[in-house]
């Protein structure tokens, strides 16, 4: 069972809108390596483990698992930042955000590249596809039912995705896109490190193979702020009612070799989340005063003797 | 951000394997409108939400959306147990579990219908696909970006997702299968009255219609149950901060005038969850006997003043 | 512009339901071989035509592409036919039609083979797939904007629909199914002579090598009936306002050697449709007793003068 | 049993090739919400339908279904309006039409961007996919088999398509695309308001709700002059053996709240089609001289008593 | 450049029909872990490879890729004689091989399970799809560009197919798949050996952990054969202008620990291949009579001087 | 069985980097009509035939299909030689090729068009996509299992190829694109006269209508060197064993009706292979100078008495 807090995993620098960027960042998201396949595979190597012996290893797949969910909120909001507002990009006077009056095109950025479908199926937001944008398949979903098997796969697949972020990182100098670039590529050299210790406990000896690929991703000064704080070291179980034991597996020297040593907490601090503003050039208002003046109405109707502001106070237990 | 409990949102009752049952029930997990589609889909509508003053309906989104990730690991867990041991079906003494030694052929259930990928991609678990054996794709999720269409298409996708579930328990009488569907009808009809309140806030005025289908599945018993204690007018927040605020929409009589009120609380009970044993047949063990020798040598390499199980006592920082 | 007439353009034969015959027909709805492709393949042909002196090249496309519509029609209505009541079929007993009171398993059968959305997904009736459950996609449709070379793949399109449909014939000895086998190996027939005889008019000389394949399919009783007709040598317009210039292309000597002339009529007589029977184990009536009193209580209080069965008598102007 | 008539069934404004516009109507012709879903949606409703006591609903979906067909010719030769003869596309005079002798690159607007399918795989015409090239799929059919879901489904299903249309319009100020973008979107808002009515027919009261969006299209000069014609509360039979009762459905006030009355007709008038010219820079000529010799000669050949264009008078008995 | 003998890399076995063993095996071929795969990655990793020093690890790419065609053939002429005469298994009397003749259904086995595309889309032969029916998809292909992470992707390739196989093996004993599913299962052995030693060229040091999976293989008689020989030690290069360096990388102690040593050779030996006999159930006669006629004449026509069996003798300069 | 030599079957001329030629040419590789299509459908056909007595049909089918394996090879590394150091393309200074440094995005060039991939997934080099980023699909493969209709479909396909392919020519003059689509203009048309010469075989007599379509494709000057050398009528066997029967059809006049002979060969003489440059900013080197030290070191440890370049000299037999 899965609880949320209202607070992403980590802060989204604010910054231009850049659409050729958040169509980029779609592979973080919905791509073969991205967030939703790293989330939806350690899920299921959950759900379907064996061996009630290997629990540790278990729960730091529902602790990394659990993680990229909040990374799939963290990345499709970045994107939708990074589209929000693009019509008007870079100030371009002929950009209006008026819905099309008397002739006017105010969103012919979409003819320009990118993913025509930010604007046209979505309304400047996220998308769970790829760069390329084709859909996010179950076909990416690996669980073969072999512990050390999964756990080599697992190895890769993060190794992969740190790759193509490192990739990501030299296609764009927007900070809003870099700040979540370098946030996940810290995060999957935590789970490169996850995975290659827990091969490490059944015997491998990485020398100094590790990390695969070796980019020096601490010559980008995002990624540098993150390494100085240890959060490739440092792995979240997310975990409620203190079951996980994770750190049975996560702990000792990383097999990094970066002389840092592995260790578990509950979870991030995390940063605050806000609701985006409305664009009316999509037809997507989220309530526009017509539709107050409706929720107004029938409020009051249904509770005469009860006004709120969408009715009566809330009857929600939250313990 | 999201956290996880070790628990079940509902108890699966068991029963012997029935393969041709998981079958079918994937279709609730990885079908066009099983919970795979809905988590996704709210959960992108809650991302992409636009709209300040209509935090509650992005708070109902969030809420359900958050549920349905349980729901996902949910049935997954069902289907995970009703092919788990199938091999031995029924107790047919052809089927052994032991691999294949001097020509037995202990996996020859795999050739007799349903999904052979159950054995021979996955290892007696759930996949991500549908009851044909289609993959779940990212063109399934919906987000127009205007509110009242969103609205519209999730109660029509909770109905459907209810119809379909309905027409699932007709097709089994295994009640490990039937305890999991009959939940998510009751909790599908749930979400069905939230989306329909919602839009009862926006001004439409249901009368009879709901719910659809009506399909009286207080016939079923499991259901009847479930009706009984009222859950298809309960909704959950699962949040952990108190920051959600979807009671204020989520009140009031039922939309399907079962002469119920709605009201929400932060989250069920639920259920312990349990690891699944080893299955040689499948060269699935958790962690066999060699493999733990391994983990105990190098941990004990590793730590040679702190033994512990898988090294030293983990550091975790759980608060 | 296009028109319908509540006609089928031939007759089905009624027989048992068959769902296994249903699932195979599936190829020939939304086979790659099959007549939504046929039908969409020739309509995006005749669209995108190109060459005004070459109009009766393109009316015979627009002709044949007409007419597959109809067959879509005729062979989804069969499949229906098939599928339609199949939790009966057999006269199995247990295989009641009232949905699972008590525990009752109505739909038992869907776990027996065949295409479980059957009656999953859909309600005993036709999809939109192959017989593997694929759904048909846009990438069937081959257009190359090359006359010779359209003409070429749509002479092997009607080719391996027609072996495919022999085929078909062999796996089924079911009445319903094998009416309209038999019609659709007989159009395909008269279909791959109109694009040998347009290849004809190309300069080729086909010899003894049409019809490919030779199937014989004079043995079919079903068939030979058709052929009688000389159905196999006659190419419907299905135009109403007289310009289509097909027969300009199709006439003179069947290219397949059968001695007949090749002739061309507006359509076939067709035969009458019928609307299937509800069926509440799918929770899927037309309109049940409770909708039908709806129905009128709305159109009463709508029409407070003007009564009638949904309404006022409709404004219809058919002219 | 289908017809066809050789008439648009709205008329397209010239104006200048636009490949960026093209691609982007791919969307309304190919996509998830476009033509070729409502019309195949609707005809496997229609195909599938159960009830004889419900045949005006049948009708309906048969009726708007037939008309989707006409849709689907219009949008399709409007997508080949706008790519043909692009490679001069705004007289650059370094596109010329000859096919790439001694070096020259006459189709390089391919790679421009837009889909270069358009010159690659077709010659300039239109392609069964969206507007990301992504093909149109079978899984995009949805036919629950019961009624109120359906309907509820389609009136969101046009709903959204009429969105994606406004925001068409506002990407582009082309007036050939302009003129089916503004036709599509009041035929949508005609269908939105079937499926609404036929809601209202079961219990449903709208209020101020729809149309849902609420996109003020009257300011789209092109959508105004089609709303003062009130092609927004007219429906089309496109019956001609006049047994469609689609009209005891489709009548009273318009659920828009508009103030219209809704009434049904056989057909609108339509407009004339025209075949377009040869491209040589596709190799793609209709018929060549070389062609049209071949035809001559072979015609004289058979007929060697009946010269006629392509051989004697055609054969046709159309009635 | 690639060459082809008219050998088969292994033996196949002979035994009955068995369609339920053939459908299985197309996981093999066309699955995501199988043959094509293979085949496919190796050669993309080949022809895209980075770095002339690193000749020996390209050249270890190419021998393999270049074993995967082969393989591909082997696994896919299995599979056809797996299912070649299917519609007789077993001597089931009412399945006869004459196609339909007054109503007989000699394909009815096509109805009874596994693929009904082995009958209706092929002609008792093998499919580029899974033991699903999913065709071979381009997305399976992986080549990061990055060389110890392609080397840790292949390594998990072949452990992944080779657990598979494993599977495949306990779930039929048909001696024809299982002649075939050892051969493959040792050499997936051979290539799991050559991606492990390349990684240890790069410092890893395995331990005991492979091979992974541990499956005891040699308990299958088939397989214990194959390892007498060694076949799990040896490497082919397939390499004709004696260029590949692959031996550079391929030799030692095997990573797997089992006490050999890695070798390498030009190609084994193989085995005889075969055409299949002619099927007139499926339409699909190689050459009947009539054609073999129809060869004769015209061979005789054209080279009137100098007959052949289909023609001159040929002008092949085969050195 | 397979071989290779380390040749390519034609050559690459050199010139400029050109991303948007690769994304174009990625049609002839893994389009729909391209040599990964004709490569498969070849050789399931050749795998699957059937009639003994047919074997120079299954010989002409066996050595095109080989054939069709080195086209793959080829028009991939030209893919890949178009797109190598394309972020330094046309001498742009701000694309270096340095990782990133300091916020430096030496990979902007990866949002300007094209395909994505090419740099984010794959590091500059070829995919198994088409030119709209789709992936190569099994549903591509078409085997009917009748010999004239599979004769009849490949000579669509390679005339449907050649068509393409002379497009291609008209939409870039980048010369290391032209070099190799010329070759496999030619070599299409070589391939379109074998499957016209057996239909020949068969009976039909094309007359002028071959080929199709009529490019003139000698007035491109790299076609018309090539057709010099007559390789429009040649046929090669890629056959070692001399067992290839091909040239018992592929003789004779040419069905193109040029003037030349057909006649077959083992094989061309080819060109030479390179191994392209490491690519840092990929995060793909080969070997960088880290891991030459290792496998040195490794090597030495394993091989005290025996060094070598990569470890001992390699005990390959190749005889």
């Amino acid at each position: 069972m899965f609880f949320h807090v209202q607070r992403l995993i980590n802060e989204i620098v604010p910054d231009e809108p850049d659409p050729a960027a958040a169509n980029a960042l779609q592979e973080g998201l919905g791509g073969q390596f991205g967030e939703m396949r790293t989330m939806m595979q350690y899920l299921f190597q959950s759900f379907n483990f064996r061996g009630p012996t290997a629990k540790p290893f278990r729960d730091l797949l529902y602790g990394v698992g659990t993680e990229e969910i909040g990374h799939v909120e963290l990345i499709a909001t970045t994107i939708a930042r990074l589209v929000d507002g693009s019509p008007r990009y870079q100030g371009n006077p002929t950009h209006l955000d008026e819905p099309g009056e008397g002739g006017a095109t105010p969103l012919s950025v979409a003819l320009g590249g990118g993913n025509i479908h930010h604007w046209l199926v979505g309304a400047q937001g996220a998308l769970p596809v790829d760069a390329q944008g084709d859909p996010w398949t179950g076909k990416y979903v690996y669980d073969s039912g072999n512990l050390p098997l999964n756990l080599l796969y697992n190895l890769m697949l993060e190794s992969t995705g740190r790759l193509q972020k490192c990739r990501l990182y030299e296609m764009t100098a927007n900070k809003t896109a870099r700040s979540t670039i370098a946030y996940l590529i810290v995060r999957d050299q935590a789970h490169e490190n996850a995975y290659a210790k827990a091969l490490e406990r059944l015997g491998v000896e990485w020398n100094k193979l590790l990390p695969i690929p070796k980019t020096n991703a601490e010559r980008f000064p995002e990624v540098a702020a993150l390494l100085e704080k240890g959060l490739q070291s440092k792995q979240y179980t997310f975990n409620i009612d203190q079951q996980n034991e994770a750190a049975k597996v996560y702990n000792g020297p990383s097999p990094s070799k970066d002389g840092t040593e592995l260790s578990t907490e509950q979870a991030p601090e995390g940063a605050p989340m806000e609701i985006a503003v409305e664009r009316p050039e999509e037809f997507g208002p989220g309530l526009d005063s017509e539709l107050m003046e409706l929720i107004q109405q029938t409020a009051e109707m249904e509770n005469a003797t009860e006004p709120g502001q969408y009715g009566p106070t809330g009857s929600s237990a939250q313990s």
